[in-house]
């Protein structure tokens, strides 16, 4: 098949290569030059216009948007709107809120274009190991789409497949991001007990190894961290510092709005607020609630 | 080589399928007369006391405990300890918790018999994928075994390892079934709020399925949970209740004694423990405060 990719950021450079690599024809826009010169060495056809994109594109036309969530995503289809005709498809394959993904599905479907989200995983590897797509949308429109998922994904049939309507894709990758948090806070958790009983001199990159075959917390996420441990034992030069891009703070919001109790994937969120939190207002009151009941004292700054 | 392998259960009889299909001479033996017969199916030389299966066995022995930890393990060796020789070597290969395990070894130590701790994950899959071991105890002892662990472990070169002195390498397995809780929470929250979110009416079997592959989260435990969700999708017949065998309670114990700070892992622990409370007796004092400062109604049982 044919399609633009909107974006050639780290995700969607990565995704166009593995789609040329697959026999597609991709055509590539970014605003930075240098991602369309390297995309072009790639086998992408990088065009410097959105306008550009869309006239080297037979209709109906496939664009394939992966550019970071929020304004970005509605800034794009606000300005490819009046370049696109019926029938053409547009799909977000970034980490948008699926409740804008609605949004945007409800607009576009006034014009007669289709709306197709697609969550994405797999991260810096995709290229190679192939993506994880849960993909929402129209039956027949994801149908028409399939080449495209069957080459990003690790195999035709496998790691890929329409999970419901529209919203669905981007609903169920936020919840899959919210199951990665708990599940990363749970082996950091679990390293730092090891890191912690000092009269045992544990290897940690050698346990994580040992539980990478056979184990029952053997995981791809493990295979990194093993990684990890390895070239930096101690994790010399990392600030105790964890940011987030906001899947985690949804998935949370949407449990609260279900009424799902959910503690961990919420604890995991909160524990990287709190790694941000070097001078934590809490935590001085806590100080300062002691002394004043028993007298304890305060450690001054 | 030869051991002899304490307790036909689940784990001690595919263990020693293991060990024999990979050219050892395995003695077993069990109090259950019907363990002792499957075993000698499976290769396995049963014997009805320990007498006979440490007299079966040349000296210096191998003996394996693999029976529930706790007394059982106390007992065990209480029995064996005037029937062995200066110079065997006794594994435990079970969940103890380490500090039994240092307070035995010292015990053993004084009649000059190695001891070795070796946590031991895989479950029921163990026979035919390999165990992931990690062995605590003296490196010679430990270096002696070393043909044992290579049948047992997925292969020769990798799933195993020593990790440090006797006591570490139950320690480790601790350490690595605490974060198994977070991990298995981690999960089960999210396919949760995947299964309250009706709109989208999302079939879980298939989205851990897609998950399996080219995603973040995949992990050997995503794949039993596809498994598990691909049999039952609707979790019918299954009591909301979740049982402990007790390493998630000293793992938390462990982080409070270090001063480490795990909130997911103990977070997961008392999720099993609200599991088994059905009649809440929080609850329903938290539902008579806020009839006590609020007016609000207290729905009766």
């Amino acid at each position: 098949m044919e399609l633009g990719m909107i974006g050639l950021g780290r995700m969607g450079a990565n995704m166009a290569q593995r789609l040329v690599r697959g026999g597609h024809r991709v055509v590539g826009f970014d605003f930075s030059a240098d991602s369309r010169v390297l995309a072009g060495k790639n086998g992408i056809e990088p065009v410097a216009a959105l306008a550009e994109a869309v006239a080297a594109l037979k209709a109906p036309r496939v664009l394939w948007l992966m550019v970071p969530a929020g304004a970005p995503v509605d800034s794009t289809i606000e300005n490819l709107l009046p370049l696109l005709s019926a029938c053409d498809t547009l799909i977000d394959g970034g980490n948008s809120l699926y409740k804008d993904t609605l949004r945007r599905a409800k607009l576009l479907a006034e014009h007669k274009i289709h709306y197709v989200d697609c969550g994405t995983s797999g991260g810096v590897w995709g290229l190679q190991e192939g993506y994880s797509l849960m993909i929402g949308g129209d039956e027949q429109a994801v149908q028409r789409l399939q080449p495209i998922f069957a080459t990003l994904a690790p195999a035709a049939d496998r790691g890929w497949g329409r999970v419901g309507p529209v919203g669905s894709g981007h609903f169920t990758k936020m919840i899959h991001n919210g199951i990665e948090y708990g599940l990363m806070q749970a082996y950091a958790e679990g390293f730092s007990i090891l890191q912690h009983k000092q009269e045992f001199a544990l290897d940690l990159a050698q346990i994580a190894q040992i539980w990478r075959h056979g184990s029952v917390v053997r995981s791809w996420l493990l295979d990194l961290t093993a990684d990890a441990l390895g070239k930096n034992p101690t994790m010399h030069g990392i600030a105790p510092f964890v940011a987030d891009s906001g899947e985690g703070r949804w998935t949370l919001s949407e449990a609260i709005e279900l009424g799902v109790s959910t503690p961990v994937i919420a604890q995991s969120l909160l524990e990287r607020l709190r790694s941000r939190d070097k001078d934590s207002f809490a935590d001085k009151l806590l100080a300062a609630m002691r002394n004043q009941f028993g007298g304890h004292e305060v450690k001054k700054e």
